[in-house]
Parts: structure tokens; sequence; C-alpha cells
């Protein structure tokens, strides 16, 4: 059974990577999407290890202490991080996983797990960003103004990650996340053993 | 205008590279084929241009000398080599161009054109590429047992290359061509000022 690939995307705020990986997951069943862990209550409707894998202070630092967290950050007084071993098993059974993180977080993701393939989603100017902000209609000018400040600031991180992704039609940038699968696990690097077998046979 | 992607493909003898690249250039028109150069006679029917550039050994060696060859070598007396400048040319228009050569070539053409991509085609096992061999009913026994010979020396080459690209099902392995040219030109480094773009409109 050949390994799965982790995916690791970020995309600056209003980016529209909810959109994308959500059309993502419709089309390939290869995929599993990571669950957090979080030290912050349960909100009402919200399942342990569908949601968050819900749990203590403690035992969130054990799993940090014991290298057991792909990455982990502390957000008003909550502890959030990805567990490695569900998301490990998930890829041993083959299966890709997809692992949202924030822009920040694309270096610290290459030195955890080198085997990663990180895609960084961009809108394709400010100008399209600043228009689907304002048309939801749900934010108030200072909002939004907020919003674009964060995205100029986040924007220069695409440079830590692999592949970048225009969020300009919705199915081109689906057809440029399935071809990134797709080709990675083409990779000679990621297919060290083939040779041999295909000698063998 | 962004710079096409000059795709270097290899197969062993036999392994199907011509029906594979036949249906690619149907589905992607945005593909070229790089037009060798060769000092041998041309052959009845044979275009300058479009089948090779003829030329003298002394024009061969000048373009060699000028570093004007992608790459080059000598069979049974004769030059064959790929002039850079068409290739360029193409590349430059942002078309992506198609470049064949043997399987002992995939190390060279990495250091004279680092940002290739390079791609092995490769049968699914020897029990396969035996069977296409005897049922082609062109060959004979000896024959046969020569180029399975061969191949099992030119597999090995396949760690020079990027990626690897199984002829199993034709559909299949075009679907990988595709998506191995489609994922590189998302690839960060493809596209270092295209974050500043976004930024700046």
């Amino acid at each position: 059974m050949k390994k799965g690939i982790l995916l690791v995307v970020s995309a600056p705020s209003a980016g529209g990577k909810g959109t994308i990986l959500k059309e993502l997951f419709r089309q390939d069943g290869n995929l599993r999407m990571s669950v957090s862990a979080t030290t912050r209550q349960p909100r009402p409707g919200e399942e342990n290890g569908k949601d968050y894998y819900f749990m203590s202070r403690e035992e969130f630092q054990e799993l940090v202490a014991g290298g057991r967290m792909l990455e982990h950050a502390e957000y008003v007084g909550n502890c959030y991080g990805t567990p490695r071993e569900p998301v490990e098993e998930w890829l041993a059974q083959g299966l890709d996983v997809v692992l949202e993180i924030d822009v920040q977080g694309g270096a610290q993701i290459k030195r955890l797990a080198p085997d990663c393939v990180s895609v960084f989603i961009t809108p394709p100017s400010m100008e399209v960003l600043e228009k689907r902000l304002r048309d939801r209609g749900t934010e108030d000018d200072e909002t939004v103004r907020k919003r674009l400040a964060a995205a100029r600031e986040e924007l220069p991180h695409a440079e830590d990650y692999d592949y970048i992704v225009v969020n300009d039609r919705l199915e081109d940038a689906v057809e440029d996340m399935l071809a990134i699968l797709r080709s990675e696990k083409r990779k000679y690097v990621r297919n060290p053993g083939f040779v041999q077998q295909v000698l063998n046979r």
C-alpha cells in the first residue's frame, strides 16, 4: 500500500479556501480532513473526534512534549494543534490528508513534515479580494479594511509553500489541486522502490 | 507572458512513449515537439525544420562549441542534438516543449536545463513489456530478448528523472502527463513575482 500525501493548505483572510476544499472533497474520495485538537470547551453540537479532539491542557502539553503534534499554537488562552497519530494512520492506509493551517505555519510544517505538499491559495488581485469581501455584505467598512490589511501581511508568506493556486474560477482552482495531488504521486522520490518492482515482475 | 515548460521524456525500449505522446499532443494544444538537428542525409519525404534540422558536421560542431545545443550525441557516425534556440523561443512564447531523449540523457539534461521537468515512462512490469513485444509480431525471439535486456539496463536510469509515469492504461498515463504539466506551472519557484502582482492590482 502506497503512503498517502499530506496536503497542507493555507490562504490569506477571505481567500476562498473553504469553497475550494469543499469542492475538492466532493470530487476526490481518497481525501480526509485532519482534525485539530483543542483545549477549549466544546460548543453545542460539536463532536469529539469529528470537529475537534477536545482535551485538557495537560493532555495537550503531553502530546506536544512527546513530539506527537504536527504543529500547534495558542489563541486567546486556548491551545490548538494537529495530533500526528490520526494523520499518520490515514497516510499509511494510502489516504491523502488535508491539513489547514494559517499562513504563518508554512515554514514550520515543512520542517516537521518534510514530505508534505504545501499549497498557498491566493486571490487573483487585491481588487477582487476587496470586491468579494464587500459582496458578502456581512462586514462593515472597518472590518473590510482590517481584512485587506491582514491579507497584505499574509500574502508574502506564499514563498514558504510549494505551490500557489489562484482562486479565480473555482473549477480551475480545484483542477489545480487535483493535478498537484496526482503529479506528486508520480514523483520519483515518492516511488524509490518502483523500478525494482518492475524488474522483478 | 509566462514561460513554458520544457518537458523531457524518456522511456526504455518499447516503453510505449510514442503512443502516449501522440495522445498528449492531441489533448494539449499548448505543446510543441522539439526538432533535432542531425548530420545524416535526409531520407525521402523528410522535411528540414520539421523532421530534423539537417546540417553539415561543421555547422553542428559550431552549435555545440557555442553552447547552443541542449544535448547531443553521436550514433553510427552521425551527430544528433537539440538546438537550444528554437526551444527557447517556444518557451518564451509560453508554449510547452517536449524533448525526447534516450534514458541515458536524464542526468545530462538536468545539468544543461535545470528548470526542465523530466519524466521517465516505464512499463508496469517486465512481463507486460515482453508480452507487448511479442504481440507486435514484428520481432523474432532474438530481438525480443535483446530489447528486454536493454530495458533491464535502462530502467534504473529512472532515478535521474523527476517523475515516473507507468504505461499501463493509456488514459491514465496521459492524464498523469497533463497533471504534471499543470501542477509544475503552479510551483512557487516558477511564479516568483506573482504575489507582488496580486498586491499591486
